[in-house]
């Protein structure tokens, strides 16, 4: 099969690449790289990825990383795949344009901090329960030092005006999205775009249950029409349903079980 | 004229997109905003830009904001309009996955780490020399949060912690651009496209000025290769020539004054 996409679970990058694969109807192997066992970290997957990080997209040999490069490598290989609500990226020079500057706002000013008290709860119970000689001999495979730090912040824990910070960053993309979302029906227009897909997958899917002091059913009602209306797509319920080996107790980061798993 | 282009000094985002315009050959309205009388944050240009930073390209009225989303719309909206070297965004899928790749690390591993020492150094010394009140009042018309807090620390200087993270940062990027630049003539490949622009506006053109303790013109022998190809390029020098209102003996951030000025 000429693409291969490696992955774990299916939430932030690893369901952001998923979900334009399975909305342009690609068919594709799946290769699940098990990031409780770090195996991002093997010396078969740093072959494949000397940044020893998921999502891969391998197309007859050309590996592309980074979610929004691979979203928008899929765009440039695959243009006439689409789904019928229309192009994943727009046609036209300033649709694409809006559609990257909400990609941009999402992997600059979301994602890192929702990452962060995604890792504060869920990867510190997985470090925090690794041996001491064993932790800094997995670490030494870790090839970037920016995720190694994280690694180790993780285990310790986050400092809290770090947390808090992270917190004020995502109250502020919520007001945004919240704003843009009740004056077009999607981030980027009025059609579904890579862009909804990026918020989706990284915030706006499971942001009311990592951060219930946002209250964000009563609060957002904008996002929350959008959110159903990206969960009830077919290819977003498909890739939802792809395979997922957490612990059942830490699946929402809150531990009150997936909505689709 | 149908283009219009709002910039400051031809350095870091300034310069970004209006090397490109250059490259194109596309004519277009230059309109100085005058950073250091803080016109980005005064009502008339705010209504171009409620972000209220520069720059901004205005094509026919359709505003475009942050300089790697301009860059990319320019190849979108005048894709005929190249360069003798070739496309500045590549035409196959795998060379535009390579751009962005490393679009993408510019924004996000570079540029506010170099951003953050030229604060440190040149918009201290504007920030320090407001009075109090003067500097609240001009801090309320600042819309975004980070950019009135980076304001604020640039007043009362970085934490050194953060300054050492930063050139730690910049100190791995030289290493990876050195190291990429031995294999391939360009950051992307063997053309020059928008992913040398960005690093050349964001950290290449005066890394060996602003951080002289890396000896980049001793230690880094691609790299200065790399800065010499694009420093020679017409469109370039152009760019680099155009307004600049900073104070001669804050212009390199050391003080030496600039190379194209």
């Amino acid at each position: 099969m000429p693409l291969k996409y490696y992955h774990a679970e299916p939430m932030a990058n690893s369901l952001k690449s998923m979900i334009p694969l399975k909305e342009k109807g690609l068919a594709y192997e799946s290769v699940y790289v098990d990031l409780h066992k770090f195996e991002q970290h093997q010396d078969w997957f740093l072959a494949i990825n000397p940044e020893g990080q998921v999502p891969v997209l391998d197309h007859d040999g050309t590996i592309v990383t980074h979610t929004t490069v691979i979203n928008e490598y899929l765009e440039d290989a695959f243009p006439d795949a689409q789904p019928a609500s229309g192009p994943l990226r727009p046609r036209s020079p300033v649709g694409a344009a809006r559609m990257r500057y909400w990609n941009k706002f999402v992997d600059e000013q979301v994602m890192n901090y929702v990452s962060m008290h995604g890792w504060h709860r869920l990867v510190r119970v997985v470090a925090g329960s690794i041996e001491d000689g064993k932790f800094e001999e997995l670490m030494s495979h870790v090839p970037l030092p920016d995720q190694r730090k994280k690694w180790t912040q993780a285990r310790s824990g986050f400092e809290q005006k770090d947390l808090d910070h992270a917190l004020e960053k995502i109250g502020y993309a919520l007001e945004k999205v919240e704003k843009q979302l009740g004056e077009t029906a999607y981030l980027a227009g009025d059609q579904y775009t890579l862009a909804d897909i990026n918020f989706y997958s990284h915030c706006g899917m499971m942001v009311d249950r990592m951060f219930p002091q946002f209250e964000v059913n009563a609060n957002y009602p904008n996002l929350v029409r959008w959110r159903e209306s990206v969960s009830d797509r077919p290819a977003v319920q498909a890739a939802l349903a792809s395979e997922d080996r957490t612990q059942p107790g830490l699946r929402t980061w809150g531990g009150d079980g997936r909505e689709h798993s």
